[in-house]
């Protein structure tokens, strides 16, 4: 049995991380931490947990997290580089959910995050959590950072083709929609139900700071430059991201296009490329850990369209992350992952 | 390992069986049946399930069921009592999902649901498969005809105090709001999203074919005649049933209520009382076969509101039927049903 | 053309004001006031005014608002009895949104809402902003107390029947159903969308503040004491309001019900009772001024049921206020009401 | 008073056609034909029409409208070819909202439509009814073509770029995302709230009827091939479209953008650009007959991002016809369409 806690407990991304570890026997959470709900069960936050845990939430500063074997951070942006340092001196291993040590790149960490990095060192020991990717390098993490929501949909709709020549890779296009849980439980106005529903907007639409994370990947497997716009939506339902790619060939493709990504894809167990002809929808992932696409070609023409769906607090947050945890540990990759999505 | 069928696979009952049933170990769905999908991938369908089943609808007619211990009708009301019999003299049990052995008095039934009953006999020998109240009779039963949606809400919040001589057994009002989910896969005007989102509205308010189930049951077991007056509202979600039930008072109760309910349903798996004060919300049942409920008595008066939550494909419908299964085969009753509810 | 201030003119309240004023041609909407946005242009706030107003949101110390005919109070709770009596007092006419001046009991008022009363002689001169009962006061009102969102739906539909002696007046229940935009755009929690979408639940179901507002225009009109039960629930919408209202009989009506209903309302601008058998849609009034009602008896027991629809922010505010000015200015009491609803 | 007649009054456009003209004093609106509800009153069907409309359906059969000033055909594909030219030599104006003359070359629509066209001569007589374009030719038009929804949003964010030679014609992206209400109100299982709520996915990915209709306007207006690769999404709101639309650049564009984008509509009434940095939303335009749209380009790179929105119903069908119907008539073009969107 495994000692896991989970620190800054009280956002979507930490009950999520309980609806999946709550029922393994494998994994015990030990602590849930929050500074505003310290003392609450975490129950009474989220009566879907009713049952499954009788922990409480504990102020981070009166939690001892020593005793753990791997702690996830899912906190904002900002706390794991000042908090996971300690517990990973002390040998734990840490996941953080957040963006601090998914821009190996300080400096440009510090032009989209618009603050500086206090804990550069861990910045370079790093591994980035996209299994589909990094599988070897989180097995042996003692850090792993948890990539972004429309990050996954993304990274993963282009990762096939990133390599090849046929394609631009300087004229990519990136399309995401997002429910509104991905905005997080904070109380803001723009994601108010009264706001957020029954419309549609674009947001960020000059810069999003899921950009310079996709680019890290693709340029780091494919080693060319990548020129990629990508632009969020919010979209009104709670969760799910459809990404829509589109990338211009320069050349035919030698490869049957639909082959060569389930080919691509065979042995991932997360991914799962649909028969030609089918659209991904986001309800047919909904509460699973699984990307599903497709891969288009319009009129025979010169664009791919690829169109990515994740959930984004599973494969996009909390599932992603378990998935990284089961590396980490050693356990099997598909541990209390194999979960049928809730469709309708 | 018990082998199943499902009769009727391509509605939600059918998908919902599916997604409860295909990844466990201890059942084998052996056939899903289908008339107007024959052939097709039940993974073409439901792209939820792929990679959990390669089952192909078959149709009716071509499907030999002799081989199943269990045997599941997902059909529409009027086909169960005219197909099940044949399997239910050949030892098979079933379970059906729809009305057809729901209500014990064929008059009863012939009234609400508008046309004759073909299976009389097996009628009478039905279980009603409500396991909060018949869980002995279900373990025996080789017919179980599993509750409707809207009257599992309503009846589990009213039966602790239906034996009570302290409220007005006459005047009970349930007003229940469900998902468009709940009016099945059918092709119609009234559920697109154009028409039923961003909108509520009541439906058969002047008698509803839920009615007169609830009030068997109610009026069963409190042996008294029942006042019930049951509307059924549609609200623009998916997935979930609130259920608020109003009860006036006669007489001061004698017991705390809070405590009574708890009580009642104390080593209940999926009847959750919540704590005073608490407010259940459908999202926190959602995919769960859990009925969560809490008892309010407003400004300390003559009327008791209880607010009984479930998920109605679930508890409403599927999950119930393998709680059904479950006791029918001699299984533990939370086999495969311990799930975390999806929220948010 | 008269003159029109908007105090408060952030929240929904004050763009649906907006919405409704704007346009009109005998109406100057001079001043909108705001603590948080003064200096900002309002059709910055809200796009959808874009070409309709050149206002901008103006500080209120620094908003001199004597030279108005009429001034709305779009703010929350406990502002108007602070700001408006100055406004009174200068022979100013004044239209309350919210609730400070609905309560004419001072200590009932003080109850609800946990604060002390500083307008007190205000409160007796106030006049009831609901033109179906009190259309003539309003005409020679200086000061408007216009009602909340439930409280309108809930009292049109049970005025036709409150002063008979055939219904039991103390055992009245209503069930309310409310949009999100009813909460308002203040940032919060519960409101969220990734919160309150896709979920249905009641609040507030041991007492809301709404209820001895009801109850009040109610035993005003009756002159009995009414017991009313009166629970909200929040559905995933943005606008609308259904409240199902469930009155028992005590004995036979001498009349029939529906011909009551159409008679009673039958000169009512904004009061439609619908044909026998239809269920009104909250979508069908979205945007307009109405409410939508019809009546049923299920079964021909001793239960009736009204359902009743309204937009929260147009009869249930906005244009309730609206319709309220054209009756305190002299002007036809449809005047820019005329609204066909935005269906679907 | 013009007399119009509206021939398939049944759906969405048809009703909304009604919810603009019911109110104007200058259109009488005659006759609204159904085969499915000849002899229903209109407002039974929408009970947000009641009091604005006496008129019963009446089946087109027994229909003459031959006293009709214009004739709107709110029909689906296919029937206004059959059933227009009959009223068209009778001297009667006509506005398609289907698309049976949105495309000039009979082959292309042919090969899209899989039908033969049956109105060749009036094909090459209609005019094609985006006023911002052909407004003059609109204005002498018989028989104009109502654009399709997508096809608004997308050509009107494109055009003031089309005839620059700084972009590439060869790469645009529309990526556009729809509501349900797009879709029509026939009955159908994917557009069920239960499928396509809580969900968003593209569809016709491989090629949809709107691309040849959008490069038809585009290559018309530019004098050269246009490259355009658009799929639509379905997201799960009633109304609204927004689409995005990306535009390689190939060389440093001359002109200020936001600039070249107000200028280029500054005379239009109903698209409106945004200030530099808004992001235009859908809830902004709904109910209204406005374009409202954007400008970016992201990181100064070297592609450029529009973002149009519209309300499918409004600016994307039946306002858009009440445009071409004020031009075809010779009144002002914004007579009834001075409408603030409903917002939230």
């Amino acid at each position: 049995m495994y000692k896991v806690g989970i620190v800054g407990g009280t956002g979507y991304t930490g009950v999520e991380l309980m609806r999946l570890l709550a029922p393994r026997e494998d994994i015990d959470v030990v602590a849930m931490t929050s500074r505003g709900e310290a003392g609450r069960r975490v129950d009474a936050l989220y009566p879907s947990l009713r049952g499954f845990t009788d922990l409480k939430f504990t102020h981070p500063d009166q939690t001892d997290l020593t005793g753990c074997d791997l702690v996830f951070f899912a906190t904002p942006n900002g706390i794991a580089m000042q908090e996971a340092p300690a517990l990973l001196n002390a040998g734990i291993k840490v996941i953080d959910l957040a963006a601090d040590f998914r821009i190996r790149d300080q400096a440009v960490y510090e032009q989209w995050y618009k603050q500086s990095h206090c804990a550069t060192d861990w910045l370079e020991k790093a591994v980035y959590g996209l299994p589909e990717q990094y599988r070897d390098e989180i097995k042996s993490a003692q850090l792993v950072a948890n990539p972004g929501c429309h990050v996954t949909a993304t990274t993963l709709a282009i990762l096939p083709l990133i390599t090849t020549d046929f394609i631009d890779h300087n004229r990519i296009v990136a399309d995401s929609k997002s429910g509104a849980s991905g905005a997080g439980r904070g109380a803001a106005v723009h994601t108010l139900l009264a706001e957020a529903g029954e419309s549609v907007a674009c947001y960020a639409a000059n810069g999003h700071r899921h950009l310079p994370e996709i680019r890290q990947t693709l340029e780091a497997v494919s080693g060319r430059s990548v020129g990629l716009t990508f632009v969020p939506h919010l979209v009104p339902m709670v969760r799910g991201i459809e990404c829509s790619v589109y990338i211009p060939l320069r050349a035919e493709p030698e490869q049957d296009l639909q082959q060569h990504y389930q080919q691509f894809y065979a042995n991932e167990p997360f991914v799962d490329v649909l028969p030609a002809g089918m659209h991904p929808q986001t309800r047919s992932v909904r509460g699973s850990n699984r990307c599903q696409m497709s891969v288009f070609r319009p009129q025979d023409g010169d664009m791919l369209v690829i169109s990515s769906v994740i959930d984004n607090l599973v494969k996009g947050a909390a599932g992603q992350a378990v998935q990284n945890m089961n590396l980490m540990l050693g356990l099997p990759e598909r541990t209390g992952l194999d979960l049928v999505a809730l469709s309708p």
